[in-house]
């Protein structure tokens, strides 16, 4: 990892999105462990190709990805390359919370935007709009299921302070990177999530 | 089930889309046994809601929906209620086969269109383009998992010959259908699907 570049902070409760040339590197850094940052991106400038889970999914023959992993779009073109993995268990099945999932699954009424709103505010610059959130690759999320009735829980990340994961940009992308929102999924501790990028593209 | 209504049958590797009011049931039939078909839906006519199995997957904290599960929409609103469903065993995390997935999993060279093509073609009335075609409910389609090291493999559906689910729209839909046509998916037989529509809308 260059660590000539310093690492930038989302605070708590926040996305940011970067843009990320062909062959940039995007480092994803728990830093103070159990807490998930839930990812996504688009094509740029055709943002009409995304991050697509289903695919990825489908080329791994594995729910869970890690280093060596490719990130596929929905027109089956790699997006990011999972080049190095400090924790080895993420999530690409659920999408980011939105006010209406913290009142489903939470009852919660104060209805905050959680990571779902929270990435659409970040991408609104360039025009893409909340209903094209996909499902995120929802880094250091830690879903276990129960392959007898797939029934799934959400347990505390397996995050420690300072994991991180490497991605390689395959293609120019827009990418959007939250601070988890969810008590479940960071085990009620809100907490930020820093990223560093490496510039390698010309 | 509604006998009086005659079924329509979708003819191997292709797919037709249908509307649905609120309240009008539709019933995805398997004739012959171990055939998949992949299921999209979109608003009708506000599109930019569609079909969502991050969402559907969360609320129902299990992977595999059946009978009394709902299917939300990405505004986490109810699209369609599962009502019945005679087989029990359905995918949702993979995204319908297109050209390149053939070319990937397989090493196709001919450029079948695949469920992905078929359904875009089936909704090309409606201006839905290819890359909005989300996750699908894959119906009958049977994913096993390895909880160990989450990887997974496509078996032959459970279903048999007559096997149905029976889907409550509980929003004005459009809803294309599939007869699947990858070898993995369906047992390598292409075979059709056959659907039933209720109206109870008025």
């Amino acid at each position: 990892m260059n660590t000539d570049v310093a690492p930038v902070r989302i605070p708590p409760c926040s996305a940011q999105a970067v843009e990320l040339g062909m062959g940039d590197e995007l480092v994803i850094i728990d830093p103070e462990g159990q807490q998930v940052s839930d990812v996504v991106a688009f094509g740029h400038p055709d943002d009409a190709e995304y991050l697509s889970s289903g695919r990825s999914l489908d080329y791994a023959a594995r729910l869970w990805l890690t280093a060596g992993d490719i990130l596929y779009s929905n027109r089956s073109r790699p997006m990011l390359t999972i080049m190095e993995d400090t924790c080895g268990r993420h999530d690409f099945t659920l999408t980011p919370c939105s006010k209406e999932t913290f009142e489903i699954i939470y009852g919660e009424s104060e209805g905050r935007p959680g990571c779902e709103g929270n990435l659409a505010a970040a991408l609104a610059p360039y025009d893409i709009s909340v209903d094209r959130i996909p499902i995120a690759f929802n880094v250091f999320m830690h879903v276990s299921i129960d392959t007898t009735t797939g029934s799934f829980r959400v347990l505390p990340p397996l995050s420690k302070a300072g994991d991180f994961v490497r991605l390689r940009a395959e293609m120019p992308l827009v990418v959007a990177i939250s601070a988890c929102s969810a008590g479940q999924s960071n085990n009620f501790r809100f907490k930020p999530i820093d990223y560093q990028i490496v510039r390698n593209s010309v």
